[in-house]
């Protein structure tokens, strides 16, 4: 398997007995993982199987006391210029290999993985988003169907479309595109769509066993999934590393500290009531900010040399472009990059990564649908 | 309702357009929740349903990078030492109204709540735990049945005994009493459990709803549960405060910080691997620990004030003691006691309020069958 995972090695400081040890520890997995989930992902992903990251030695408690000193995670560039992460370049490796693998499943079993979505009202984010979604999934030869309903549409209109394709086999994942108009009761709806369908991951059930050790969820939700792996291919060590998480919400800010965790990151959740923030911020060696509030985070939020995951995308008017806006994330770009050592610009950092998800956890859900590996 | 929840309030300040703005936002609830958790729970928990604590204003992202003088959380006593939670008297008081509530059940329906619970082995900490379960039902006038397996059974014979206990009517509850011996497998033992009588709360589904916002689970885990009932009823304010969870165990670590940030705390999660972990903990305004290594918590991992749950038990030897032992928290309590202003003992803290927990949840899930409230 050409992108198997590296078996991690970290550098342990234990205090015990009076002396000061350092030992080697390496972190393999002795859990058994379905057959289906040691064949199925790394091939394109770098990211691991979250079980496979659960083992570590379970006695390194005490040695968490030593003053071990920690280095750097990176050396600042000597003209203090962050490197930036190209999402979009990663997103169409990444595409193309999903491209590549359903042409594969086409050819060997004439089968083609389907994503259904379905929109309510006239958010004009919210349609650029499907959009998006749309062109990609063609272009990865995945199929595709749109349900639009006006923002006027009742609970149990959208639940039918949701039961509708629940029971169509010929889409093996459904989406849907969120916020949805205040009067709609988010729970009820999201929670008629079939587990095995629910590629965003946001059920309850997929969070619950995103969150605990052990376990493997379906589905990790698209965006948070899209960090990681822009971490990992990008060389930057979660394992042991302070990670903030600005933003809490249920889609990204939740599911992105979770999967921190389960990397091994000491994760610290940043709230809207949460005093003076940037104190917390400024011991993150990673920060990923979700919030939708343009330039929230400043260079002097950050600690030198941090790596910078910015999620936000809040549209300003800007009569120079060719849509009338622009998006813009959380992080003022200029100030962060002088003091971090990677950053991910907005746009072009995170989105393409959430869409380029998206297309894998289709292809994923099909794949386990026909024990296709 | 005699014992309803005090609408909080909070200070904002607000650092828009160049000047200061200090305003009081109150946070009160304007979802709708079932009338069942309306009615049921907040007349013997002072704590409060998790939707109801989902609302906040939208908008106060912007507040957060003004620099809020945040008042101490508690003054010191003027001797330094800090006040200890009588974590027994506060069960107590709970099993006793837990205690009347069944008996009315019996009176007005002819039912009294029923908690099944399994253990496997001979683990001496196992044994004492469920034997105090046992005394505290009988107390409370709760059925109690137990099973008992040998360390050697399968997965199949602990599987049939709950689903044996799944479709009895007669228990409400039910519970696996972890940690399950190495050859077990702990993720099937526990989705076989019906998640209607999952009381101790480890099924992914409630730990999914626990997490997420606008989400109620069927059951919060027994010890954070406990956690926060004795911060609640000690009047330690958790809204806005820094809380650091030291463990990350599905069963107390993980729940505790879900529960905490669902409290609007900005929680820390430090694991065995985060170097310098005292560093963090003194920032914490609450700081709880669930690791079961002795004295791991020193005097100067504290911030001076802080309020301490210490949620570890380790028994060690002690042939002075009746029982020839004797249980030791994570905390070093003649250490912290003299920096912390708060902090429960151990024993005599958390433990009796996991019981009392566990007896609250068995009768909210008979209530919840019979609707009775």
């Amino acid at each position: 398997m050409a992108l198997r995972n590296k078996v991690q090695s970290i550098v342990v400081c234990c205090w015990r007995k009076n002396s000061l040890l350092l030992s080697t520890t390496t972190i393999t997995t002795s859990r058994t993982i379905s057959s289906f989930a040691t064949h199925f992902g790394n091939r394109i992903l770098k990211s691991p199987h979250l079980v496979s990251l659960d083992d570590v030695p379970d006695d390194v408690w005490t040695s968490c006391s030593a003053n071990c000193n920690d280095p750097p995670v990176h050396k600042l560039a000597s003209e203090h210029t962050a490197k930036v992460i190209d999402g979009k370049q990663i997103a169409d490796e990444i595409i193309s290999e999903v491209s590549v693998q359903v042409k594969q499943m086409q050819k060997t079993i004439g089968v083609v993985p389907g994503l259904a979505v379905i929109l309510i009202g006239k958010r004009k984010d919210s349609e650029i988003y499907v959009r998006n979604k749309k062109i990609a999934c063609e272009e990865a030869g995945i199929k595709f169907a749109l349900t639009e309903f006006s923002d006027k549409c009742t609970d149990d209109e959208v639940c039918d479309a949701i039961m509708h394709f629940n029971s169509d086999p010929s889409f093996h994942g459904i989406l849907v595109q969120l916020p949805l108009p205040q009067h709609l009761n988010e729970g009820k709806i999201l929670d008629v769509l079939r587990l095995e369908k629910d590629v965003d991951g946001f059920h309850p059930m997929n969070i619950g066993n995103l969150a605990m050790r052990g376990r493997e969820p379906l589905f990790i939700p698209c965006t948070p999934k899209g960090c990681v792996e822009i971490l990992i291919r990008s060389g930057v060590e979660i394992i042991g590393k302070k990670a903030v998480v600005i933003g809490r919400s249920n889609i990204v800010g939740l599911p992105a500290s979770l999967l921190l965790q389960r990397h091994h990151a000491t994760v610290s959740i940043v709230n809207e009531l949460t005093p003076n923030p940037e104190e917390i911020t400024r011991e993150a060696d990673i920060l990923v900010s979700a919030v939708g509030v343009p330039n929230l985070v400043r260079g002097s939020w950050l600690k030198p040399g941090a790596v910078v995951i910015d999620v936000g995308t809040h549209p300003v008017e800007d009569p120079s472009s060719e849509q009338g806006y622009r998006l813009m994330g959380d992080v003022c770009f200029e100030e962060a990059s002088k003091v971090a050592s990677l950053i991910t610009p907005v746009p072009g950092g995170v989105g393409p990564m959430t869409v380029a998800m998206l297309l894998y956890n289709t292809l994923e859900s099909a794949s386990r649908k026909y024990n296709f590996v």
